[in-house]
């Protein structure tokens, strides 16, 4: 074995170059609950069959490492407000912690930092904007529970006299605009722009600015408007751009990829992770026109036990996945609402409505909702080869992306912790 | 955000030094069904639950990226066979397939390049020697079970006139010592020493040598022998040291990870990978004593759909793992054979035998021995919260490992043949 020329060399001494300097903007993404199988599943869902080989996602041209999720105690599964915070402040915590340690103290999140030093702040989501994942950026509160407490915070939590983030964008009316306080008004108040129609992204036209698309969660991508991260992520990097000398910082997060996990529902993962793909493409974008900027991309945990493959079968059919054409809760709706099962079922997936599957609808319809859900989900999955294992989290590994400045710096196997205290250490420089 | 001192800039410089040069030693471990989910639940199983944190395995020291599975088919999920094929050739194959293309023609294996270039060669395994993985780097066959002929190939195949592996350790006497053609024989007409006792490596003093220690594979490391694969690896990274001045190629399988995984036995995997780990650490203080060594360790898929947590319950209970002593076959077996279940199962597990378990036991040892087996393993596996979806494999990308000269070639996504490319492309050097 003789020598070998190494292109890796100069690339390598190019990215040494590049980590010098800390990058101006930081654009951070998490996909909650987008453990490695709901990557590999994207890959295969967005391969072309009519070619011979598989296209790589975005996800595949950035992978640098993995990461450690366990929460601050021996449960070894995390929940998405421990591991938002452990991934927000460099801090692990218990279940249901916003960003205060065990003694429910709080703990600085690099987006107060980056408030601080005056960058400029943002947080985007498809859930409201005061859950857990956000919410561990910006607030203080020992249960996510608090819905309440934590949007008031986004007011309340004064950095340097400052409301702590100049962007945010996703669903919370709910929790926004109360009778017993009208948040809204005093964002407003406080010189805020105020959206409220996803279909008029122009009724924002400059920071601050606060948008709220639904009472809570925005609907599922599946279900309703199927590019509304992607939306909302071109929307803020529009906002954000060249606004500010000393940069920006961004939170966006993937948040239902987490909700069809815990219910099970491959067809409305698959449809979170195109959106959120699609959001990643814009970032992606804005790095290769901005080199100062820094992307991360991560998740909290994995959710639902996701496998492709399952019962013994050696295979699984994104074809299946591809013909679901509603969230499993919406296709169960109009199950109920119906008297012809063969027609709702056959206006939503492109499944047989076999003898078999009109049984085992039948009979569950006539056991109710749920049992009808379950049995919606138990055919998609089973003609898919789809496994699920819980309707909670898992413990594996989540997988860590970096794109654009710094990125050399998240390669190998990484806590949680880490993530945030590289990303904390570029905002402090 | 301003300057930053990057340490990294002189690793990333140190590293790409070291890449001017390919490797003279390449040490190539492959964990059969070692998905991220077995990997992180190795972690776990191993942490220390007397201290604060959680400490790193040689896996976190030596994560690079990961690889894409998929077989040359639209199944998406692959067997051993084709992915060995992928990781031995740097071709996609079907299932089945033994280092042969769809076509069943032959493909060039980087252990006959290795041949070929004057390397010395070797394969280990805990499976028969000529099981899927292991065979698919020295023979070719359009079909995994014709174990004679796979047998036959490596005293047939012939690099150069030579038998194409100088040293191979593991089990398979059955297909070896046959009532056809004894291979043993041969071996030893052809100046091989032969070895057929665990207990005594010495029986091998050099090279050539094969040594065949079971009729099939190994028993599992939980029920006898925990670490044979560690002692194998010792004995032949001794064997293989310093004696060709153009180096060695070996394969190392941990191949009973799989064998767990299919029988969705968390025990006895985790056995396995405590196995394989320490083999790991073997081969790993090698690299360090020999710098001019590549290791690279991978898995061919995952296996079972193994996760922590299960059942919507946010923990992984490694104790219970801990206090299981064999595989659910052999307390199943124990449990046939005795009318005393307490005391068996007190015996070899430290799970409580409650009136629930006991009815379960009793019920599921009435209906036979299969029933019996599940029935050890639900519990097992309920108490513990480990889930499974498959007796099967699935498509799960799995993790790629690389320590030592040459490794920084082995970040990112990757798909399978590209591992296999870059160590054909060191081979050929």
């Amino acid at each position: 074995m003789k020598k070998q020329l190494s292109v890796l060399a100069l690339m390598c001494t190019a990215s040494a170059a590049m980590a010098e300097t800390a990058p101006k903007n930081v654009i951070y993404m998490i996909g909650d609950g987008m453990g490695p199988a709901y990557t590999t599943a994207y890959r295969y869902f967005k391969d072309d069959p009519t070619t011979k080989s598989v296209e790589q996602t975005v996800f595949d041209t950035m992978l640098t490492g993995m990461a450690r999720t366990y929460p601050d105690d021996h449960t070894v599964v995390t929940d998405s407000a421990a591991s938002a915070t452990a991934l927000s402040s460099g801090h692990k915590s218990y279940n249901g912690a916003i960003a205060v340690d065990t003694d429910k103290k709080p703990l600085k999140t690099m987006l107060e930092i980056a408030k601080q030093r005056g960058m400029t702040t943002a947080l985007l989501a498809t859930s409201q904007i005061n859950h857990a994942t956000p919410a561990s950026f910006a607030a203080h509160n020992e249960s996510r529970n608090n819905y309440d407490e934590i949007a008031n915070d986004y007011i309340d939590n004064k950095i340097a006299g400052k409301l702590p983030v100049d962007l945010m964008l996703g669903g919370g009316t709910k929790y926004f605009i109360r009778d017993d306080r009208n948040l809204v008004d005093e964002f407003k108040a406080a010189g805020y722009q105020y959206g409220d129609d996803i279909q008029n992204l122009d009724q924002i036209t400059q920071l601050p600015a606060i948008g709220l698309y639904a009472a809570k969660g925005l609907p599922f991508a599946l279900d309703e408007n199927p590019t509304r991260l992607t939306k909302l992520t071109s929307k803020a990097l529009d906002l954000l751009d060249n606004q500010n000398k000393d940069g920006f910082f961004v939170m966006i997060e993937g948040s239902q990829i987490d909700w069809c996990g815990h219910a099970n529902d491959i067809a409305c993962a698959m449809a979170e992770m195109d959106d959120f793909a699609s959001a990643i493409e814009k970032a992606k974008a804005y790095v290769d026109k901005n080199k100062d900027t820094l992307l991360v991309i991560t998740a909290d945990h994995s959710t639902g036990g996701l496998t492709l493959g399952a019962h013994g079968q050696y295979k699984w059919e994104a074809d299946v996945v591809h013909g679901v054409k509603a969230t499993a809760g919406t296709i169960t709706q109009h199950l109920l609402e119906s008297d012809d099962l063969k027609s709702v079922w056959n206006k939503y997936t492109s499944i047989a409505f076999t003898p078999e599957n009109k049984i085992k609808l039948e009979q569950a319809k006539s056991m109710g909702d749920k049992a009808l859900n379950l049995a919606v989900k138990s055919i998609i999955s089973d003609t898919s080869f789809t496994g699920w294992t819980t309707g909670g989290h898992t413990a594996v590994d989540v997988q860590v992306f970096a794109y654009g400045k710094g990125s050399e710096q998240f390669v190998g196997s990484q806590n949680n912790t880490d993530i945030a205290d590289k990303l904390i250490h570029f905002i402090e420089q």
